[in-house]
């Protein structure tokens, strides 16, 4: 048991006090205090919402969503987890009881999903606060900080004995990328993928149809920096779209692929022209895409409708399909088999007090995720 | 057998000589003669081509693809048809062969899919000829004559105890919606299903979601006089969405139906707007919309991929899945056993010499379906 247990605890976080502006390392105050940060990924939503450009974004926050979490202690009416345990935060909660979860045709549970979009805990009210002013919660997870508060249905009890400086990028890129192949799109043994988008979730979507038993994995990217490690994870082809100027690469695909491929999908970071290009490089009559990655507000995808209605499927996943208190822990026992590569996406490591550096490094041309560590020197 | 058999046939036909100009009954000859027109639907995009809109029209040609035939001759090699065998044409061939037909996946074939778009037979020619000028096929059927050719792939062999003026509306709307509900989304027991427009696709939809014993079936369409109809055919709810002409009609069916449908299908004839409704009218996290109308040329869908990122899937259907030559001949049994509705969709009938007034009947508001009959008086 923690020594903060019931009590209000000041810890170290750094507090997005406005849009576009740097990141501040404050001293906050959570009054509910339950998961001790270990480490935390940095994801391109993150850099996105403090831009100012997400229209939802709330501020003053706390951003932050890939969290590796010990328990520090329960509120009342807690009973899946108790201190100790270590847990992986979940953007997408689990309730097992609302209409969703209860559905078995999806992911995405509404139990805190109101409250979660404006920052704020079920009460409607925020658990940190700096220099008595309240600081909202982001996607209901807030990890960049060394305590975090969130609701019992959104989190992950993991195996303790794996890495949570690693396990951390379980709270989003990894399950994102390799259940939108296992989950959402369902690719069978022999079919072959496309993967738009060779940043870390393109990498788990390699990852995912190398599980799956692809027979081909088609890496796209326009920097062929990335093919080397597309490659490392089990991509067997490499295209670069800049090598073919003269050609939308959606036609690239089905000229060089038989028509097209079974599956692809879209991991560009929200560019819609791309989303189109994925699906429209899918074979005829049953080629699928899988819309990843979040685009920016008031951005539209088309397609002539003649693409579906002879026989693509357009589809989307959030957070990979992936159920997170009943599927996380499949992915840390595959991480710790030697099934899941988790290491080679951790390019860059920082402290909290540098998590500027972090920001910056995502910018870099071969930086996968930087990883923040919250252990004070 | 026929008199014919073997020998140029000289008979009748609708000849779309351009577009935008009436058609013209004229005498045709037909070098390989194989169907006898019993019957043939009228269908939109019967008139759409001839509109001259179909960027793919090829004139002269001889329209028409919903037909009830019966075979007159057959040429060199074909062992699926004989003489006397009553048979709906296919404009989406099965040849059972091809990477499509075997893939378990699409009912769209490729044998005959090139030559077919150019309004040729599989050799590079024509059957028909008017005057000495040859005059194009269209969809592989140009049903729009007292005798037609098509390729054995392109025959559905039906029980001959079913009357063919009834029959011939399997060459279209009937199966396209019905299989749209039943092959394409699979439509589960219980569910909930929107159907935007109520002409003959729409009612087929409504037919194929009672079969598929849906909980809601609700109609959607601008012409309330449609509805009763859609009623008859087993709706259940009716939605005009010129009474909300506040809110989007997919807000409306969002709001009125508990965070919206598990399935929509857009029978719109072809307007891109509506296909949107109909996707994001759909329940978020497991919404399916299926796209049944052929859009314009240049037309294009759009939506936020927001709402494919949270589980909607958008997807399309031709001839609504169904491989004519294996499945249409369990639609004629369920006509024969009283479990389809055929009949009803017959609003108004016409000699050949009198197409003209059946392409007029189609702008009718409570037209479904003209059926112009071959019979010479």
């Amino acid at each position: 048991m923690s020594s903060f247990e019931g009590q209000p605890i000041k810890c170290r976080a750094a507090v997005a006090w406005e849009a576009g502006k740097p990141l501040s390392i404050e001293e906050i105050e959570a009054g509910e205090v339950r998961l001790k940060v270990v480490a935390t990924g940095i994801c391109h939503t993150d850099v996105y919402t403090l831009s100012g450009k997400d229209a939802e974004g709330r501020f003053p926050c706390i951003l932050g969503h890939e969290g590796g979490c010990i328990v520090e202690s329960v509120g009342e009416g807690v009973t899946s987890v108790r201190p100790g345990d270590h847990v992986i935060p979940l953007y997408t909660a689990e309730c097992r009881e609302c209409k969703f979860c209860k559905s078995g045709k999806t992911n995405l549970c509404s139990k805190v999903r109101a409250t979660q979009g404006r920052g704020e805990m079920p009460d409607g009210t925020t658990r940190f606060s700096c220099n008595g002013k309240p600081i909202y919660h982001y996607m209901g997870t807030s990890t960049f900080s060394e305590y975090t508060v969130v609701c019992e249905v959104s989190c992950a009890k993991v195996d303790p004995t794996a890495r949570l400086d690693r396990l951390c990028l379980l709270g989003c890129g990894i399950p994102t990328g390799w259940g939108a192949v296992n989950y959402t799109a369902k690719v069978e043994e022999g079919a072959t993928v496309a993967v738009f988008g060779c940043g870390a979730i393109g990498l788990s979507v390699i990852q995912g149809a190398v599980a799956a038993k692809a027979s081909r994995i088609i890496a796209i990217d326009v920097n062929p920096a990335k093919f080397e490690m597309a490659r490392r994870f089990g991509a067997t082809d490499f295209v670069n779209p800049r090598d073919f100027a003269d050609q939308p690469i959606q036609q690239v695909i089905v000229d060089n692929y038989d028509g097209g491929v079974d599956y692809s999908f879209e991991c560009s970071g929200g560019n819609v022209d791309v989303m189109r290009a994925a699906l429209e490089c899918c074979h005829k009559g049953w080629g699928t895409s899988v819309i990843i990655s979040v685009a920016a507000s008031g951005q539209e995808i088309s397609t002539r409708p003649f693409q579906l209605v002879t026989g693509r499927v357009w589809k989307g996943s959030a957070f990979g399909g992936v159920k997170g208190r009943t599927q996380l822990p499949h992915f840390v026992d595959m991480y710790l088999g030697g099934q899941l590569n988790i290491d080679d996406y951790v390019t860059d490591e920082f402290s909290l007090d540098d998590i500027a550096k972090g920001l910056d490094a995502m910018h870099g041309p071969s930086c996968i995720r930087p990883v923040i560590s919250m252990a004070r020197d």
